[in-house]
């Protein structure tokens, strides 16, 4: 393991809830019932917490979305070609993507990554060039990555978290593009969590019902000829994985040693986080799941990790488009928390039953 | 019936589906797999059709905030005093009120309606004085409103949507604010629907059981004592209804008139909408429901209604909090739609299925 990664793992501590009672005394402040603002006063009170402040300061928002091949679009998992992945990184950077125009709507930056896709960019505005190799090998026929490329793809996340940090971003989005991406992610969570692959694979972006079945396979095949590269966190995500899932589990790496809350986006950003987890599972402490995907084993994982997404609107795309309609719901969280009136300051009654106490 | 009653419900037409098609290929011609946008697509496309146009302009968003007061409260059915209905119109108009926290948020106007405080105002900037009386009348012993009453209010409700319409308003969002108004709201679904108040009523801002029991007993005997009042949809908005419940329904009327797409926000909202849709079946095309409220019979409803609310976050405060959210989203879904890039302008490649096609 390099320095960078091992020294955020060190640095990484859990989100301490002895604040909690403050942050929820000046919840029960505001001009609204007790509670009446449901999962918004959840949602404030564990970035709050995760912040470690009371009353924090709202910085910036961005969304970093990782894009990189995967060799094992040769076995055919995805109903579109690989070529598509260099030509949405070109799309999204020029701001016709579905997450180009989600994140101009929240007002979150968006950073794409070329961290593993298999072709060359020219330098362009939000396009950071740092590829640790051109796509992954097929995991259908042996490791994806290199323990040192897997961890090399980390420690890129973890900078490009600190870097965000340094601008002022107070809380982070991931996203992803890869072609044939949903196919490491199966795997990853097949192996994270010992389910068998059939409960967690799903349709990606629109393979048929054979299409369905092969899938299956590939991924039981990959779990099968990896078995001895499985024993460890950083050898699932090497040998199961991705760089642009290696990537976000990073980014959350980095983010939770800035304790800078970040907004899991679906299925495949899921698989990141759950070897950021895995890796280091103080990290759940500053982690919030956009929404529910569509990508069938989306909602066991979740279900396995115990959390409740804040959005369940049946998208399937990826990319952050999750992410940043969420993070739009958590700020307006954290703007009531730290906008509204007190009963006090307001001159407002509280129930009968304080009235007349 | 007065006249502009009258011609605005004669004026609503059912929203058009025939420009679906055209709405659709522009939907599967943007850079995503078809159908991944999940909810945003369905979103977009209701839009479209509401509107009347293949590619609508979008204008302002704008949310009525209407505020009442209630004879009921004296049945002492809420845990807050009548008092803190006009204590929060202030709240809200000067900023501090979650509504006014969260429409800033989203950047949608907020104009705060005194269609029947028991309190009068002086004129303020985003409060519209149109107060038809100081609250209703307590519905436990007799109708809420007259039928000329709760007509005032519609029309004063349909003179809002035109206003809107006039500014360039595309979009429209409901709220209220008005102690004890779950159990009018709850009364109101009981007569429409047809269904036992127990399986609607619920503990509003905050009554304990004994309240709800209290609740339940309060609705039954203000279903049986206005009984000769329920045979038509004013009848039942004028006996159990309330002046910014019928405020609501006027202004979903008015914009049903003007096409312009109306975002429902929670319980005491649905109960104006309901009552809209009673007088005029085809507003309901112009609908979309925000959230599911924690407030124990909305479920219900909706599932009456047989509509999917855009967000499920627990809240149960109304003002126009979860329309405010909601409204982002599907704004969201409309700027996707309207800014996405198509695979021929991006160059992105299609299915591998199409490739070879």
């Amino acid at each position: 393991m390099k320095a960078l990664l091992a020294s955020t793992l060190s640095s990484i501590v859990p989100a301490d809830p002895s604040i909690g009672s403050a942050i929820q005394a000046h919840l029960d402040d505001l001009t609204k019932p007790q509670g009446s603002l449901g999962r918004l006063e959840e949602l404030a009170m564990r970035y709050c917490v995760a912040r470690g402040e009371v009353r924090p300061r709202l910085g910036g928002k961005r969304i970093y979305c990782f894009a990189g091949d995967h060799g094992v679009a040769a076995e055919k998992v995805s109903a579109f070609p690989p070529a598509v992945t260099p030509q949405m990184v070109h799309n999204i950077v020029a701001g016709g993507a579905a997450v180009s125009v989600l994140s101009r709507h929240v007002g979150a930056d968006l950073v794409v990554v070329d961290i593993g896709v298999d072709a060359e960019f020219a330098a362009a505005p939000g396009l950071r060039l740092v590829k640790v190799r051109r796509g992954t090998r097929n995991l259908a026929v042996g490791p994806a990555l290199t323990r040192e490329e897997a961890t090399q793809a980390l420690e890129t996340g973890i900078g490009l978290a600190f870097e965000a940090a340094e601008a002022g971003v107070t809380m982070l989005g991931t996203g992803e593009m890869g072609i044939a991406n949903t196919t490491p992610s199966t795997a990853m969570f097949a192996a994270y969590l010992g389910c068998d692959p059939a409960t967690v694979v799903g349709r990606g972006t629109g393979v048929d019902a054979a299409g369905l079945a092969h899938k299956t396979d590939v991924v039981r095949r990959a779990l099968a000829v990896n078995a001895g590269q499985l024993g460890d966190a950083l050898g699932v995500l090497a040998a199961l994985g991705g760089l642009e899932i290696a990537g976000i589990s990073g980014l959350i790496l980095g983010a939770a040693a800035r304790r800078i809350p970040v907004v899991v986006d679906g299925f495949i950003s899921c698989a990141g986080a759950l070897a950021a987890m895995r890796l280091c599972p103080a990290a759940a402490d500053y982690l919030f799941f956009a929404h529910l995907s569509q990508e069938r084993g989306h909602r066991h994982v979740l279900e396995a990790l115990k959390v409740r997404p804040i959005l369940d609107l049946d998208m399937r795309l990826g990319e952050g488009t999750g992410a940043a309609l969420a993070m739009s719901v958590l700020e307006g969280a954290m703007k009531v928390y730290g906008g509204m009136a007190t009963f006090s300051s307001a001159g407002v009654s509280g129930r009968d039953a304080e009235d007349k106490g």
